[in-house]
């Protein structure tokens, strides 16, 4: 078993000739790279920093323009019976991977840019911020939907936009609420799977412009799902994204299925969470 | 206030190693980056250069070819009544985003790749660039604009290409003029924002490889803009494709909300770079 | 041929000055580069390494992901008659590559990202991996692909999901089992002959960044077959996905061609190896 | 006027702090770059080294994938009435322009990545390789593309293939000759703009990752032009392609217009070199 500790440790393949295709095997050399101590879950000094209160109106900012345009797409191919003359169904799914790509590249080095509060949860998992920053991310999230599917409302009018069904997530005619709370759980483990492998830190160490690239593989986790689980959910995998459209949308089927848009994302940020530190970093088989 | 002053002065987050996803958190270590002096106003020595010239005729040439390969495909979509034996309205959402990311990937070496009036004018503000060069950068994109959809309707036929709009932007049948203002703003906001994000000049200090990528992000946004407001004006977010649309179409119908496709870029633009300037790197708050 | 032979050997283009466009014209120098001896086929210490089996363990749950999101997409779009109202034929093309990219990106780091036999064995052909690696890998992407199929069936019920064909391969009505088999080959080197150009090591070992590029043209490899060839087969050139989908299908109708599913993409990777190591290489020309 | 040439003898913005968004601003510093002297017409060393083979044989192969992935599209999407049952128009532009991505990356190592006798063409007029070379690659690019249309007829027969027109270019109903040969010009002008913008030696002296990059907006350049150009002529923009599928149908309707599919991608690629040349690097004012 020692040998199998000494290659835990290193985190790496131990033949890493071998290792094919790979980007980034991940170094055997750990000389450029310690493990940072989880973030304490209050910090107070946190609080006297500008730098916080950035970060949150930034977050706040970025879903704001994230749910805008992404509702404000979905309107636009729902009010059109035949969506030939619209982007299409497809469009919406860029709609929404492409915020995320454009918007966490825009966010990603003044807040981490999560745009999502199942992210922040799997992020706080990990022990990479405190509970207050994750607490705070969150609210800031959510106002931000909130606002972004308002104005949407604003423009297409109250009628419209109630009739178009105001881009609320609810389980589709055809499916159970177990197929669609599946859906979310898997879907978000796709999104968070993404976050924690493009973004390890161990890959940052060694190959300090990996992370510059991580968002197009994060923008394209998000549009993949769409395409998958549109027919399902209309896909949440953002608790904030289905919060703000709810609220806006404020009818019972809006509500009805509104648990399964946070505990559906909350628990497949948390598989992702388990699986990238017992699985892929092997954390708890480390040695001291 | 004093912690706040100096981590506003370091212009990073203090907390580093919590700062989860993140590309390039910004540095916090001012060592490797002085702000640089703001542009002046009038700079004679710029008008003995022959990279000024060039700098204006390369502006032009990619204004034209954005005008040219956009208006083109809109012509394509629009001749067809279905639509599916087209590329389809999404199609021309990627012929706008697309351009903007080839033309700023060949031409930001040479003249920073603005091709919109209004992310002049944005950048401008920040003063990254003297009067005179904004307002012969303005001037350039326009006749470049105009000689594109020039060089379409010579394809198309006159009579053709009036029947189909010719490209031009107006506020579409359901919206009022207030929501293609409102439109306008935010799609240049989003745009502007993701310039200014991703060619952050504290990021190129340190990470001198991230503008390399930095077209990608911006093209995205132009993508993602017109999948959201394609149906309530067509999309402008660009003052010069507007212009050059509207005065080789010529009809009232063009000219008739001209005015919200100036008013509303500046606006957004503007926006952004007070929302960069003020919130994201926090200058005003700078002790000296 | 004494001057061949050193070119040979130097495995580069003489004359650097002059190649055009270039990426990485592969290095005249090789100080920095010496080719890696090929792996032996039976290797014992692996067996000891957790890397080894966390490798196994992320191949089986990237194809998991891949067949989950990817059948699922085909689902939702062949549910719809006429399509308009799906992500269409286009938006499965994107999911299929789509997901390569990101699973690649994500895995690339941990097990070299493989997701598909037919790149197993053409790396094992390269002898980049030990047999005992390569048998590994491809029974961990069997069971991965299996249990994605299999959750996607649970979603949509059995009925409707054989209804739907259950995204298993066959050959279409109006195309020959030799078109089939044609179709698998080619589509297939496509796909290998991109992953073996884009992972050279040769490469890797000048630009160390450029493997950090690589799942992008892995991926659109994937997308531009779909896109050619799901009229003529549905498009396997991944055996994994092939089988995991006609055992969940399970009915004759998936398996009567399913042999081409393995044969035609074994075929295309081995002509893949071939070709890189006779022309690209020119490893058997090589001196000692 | 000593000024000006001491500006283009740096061959760089004089201003560069002031240059915004900007990728890459060309360096002001001489000392990393020197012009390389231009390719001789014949070097007959070039014939007897094994690379230069090996750059003619991967032309091609890669025109031959080439050709068949994006006539295979072609066929798919024409086999169709409604359009709504496959890939779409829209696919058979991601056809095209992802498999010149692909492809450029794959090969831009080994001989450059042309794939295209306009692109050939342009850079032998800028004196990037010899003469012999260039007719080389344009002769190996031929028969690629014959091949690969060869292969496409094989798989849908004689007779579909003739009713579907091959994937054959041609002027098409509702356009003049002289608006086909204009599209090719502006068309190709953009591909081979885009080329030179992205490849320009100055650029690698100094940011040696660019190239890596290049492939990318070079492939968006060519699905740009098809967006753009499909209803026009079915978009050549390559010799070869039009050649390649002229052959394979050859029937009057594919040869009327051919010499536009040959005559305007050399003008436009001979006017791109031309820009690239006089205005941007501006060598024709250099003193000595």
């Amino acid at each position: 078993m020692e040998g199998k500790e000494e290659d835990v440790r290193l985190g790496a393949n131990k033949f890493s000739e071998r290792q094919p295709i790979g980007t980034a095997a991940q170094s055997q050399d750990d000389k450029d790279y310690t493990e940072p101590p989880p973030a304490p879950l209050f910090e107070p000094s946190e609080l006297t920093s500008w730098s916080f209160y950035r970060a949150g109106i930034a977050e706040f900012v970025a879903t704001f323009l994230f749910l805008y345009i992404s509702v404000l797409t979905v309107m636009g191919v729902l009010k059109d019976k035949t969506k030939c003359t619209t982007v299409g169904i497809q469009g919406i799914a860029w709609a929404f991977g492409g915020m995320i790509f454009a918007l966490v590249y825009c966010t990603a080095g003044i807040s981490g840019g999560h745009i999502n509060p199942a992210v922040t949860f799997g992020l706080f998992l990990e022990r990479k911020l405190s509970l207050t920053r994750a607490i705070y991310y969150m609210v800031m999230q959510c106002l931000g939907a909130i606002c972004g599917a308002g104005v949407v409302k604003g423009f297409m009018g109250k009628t419209r936009y109630g009739a178009l069904g105001g881009g609320a997530n609810s389980v589709n005619h055809g499916y159970t609420k177990g197929d669609g709370l599946g859906a979310e759980i898997v879907g978000t483990f796709v999104l968070v799977y993404t976050v924690f492998s493009a973004t390890d830190a161990k890959r940052s160490a060694r190959d300090s412009h990996v992370p510059i690239l991580a968002p197009l593989p994060i923008g394209f986790a998000v549009f993949l799902v769409h395409l998958a689980t549109i027919p399902i959910t209309g896909t949440g995998i953002n608790p904030a994204r289905s919060l703000g459209a709810a609220i806006i949308f404020n009818k019972d089927k809006g509500w009805d299925d509104h648990w399964i848009f946070w505990v559906g994302p909350f628990i497949g940020a948390a598989l992702a969470a388990l699986y990238h530190v017992v699985v892929i970093r092997a954390i708890p088989f480390k040695s001291k």
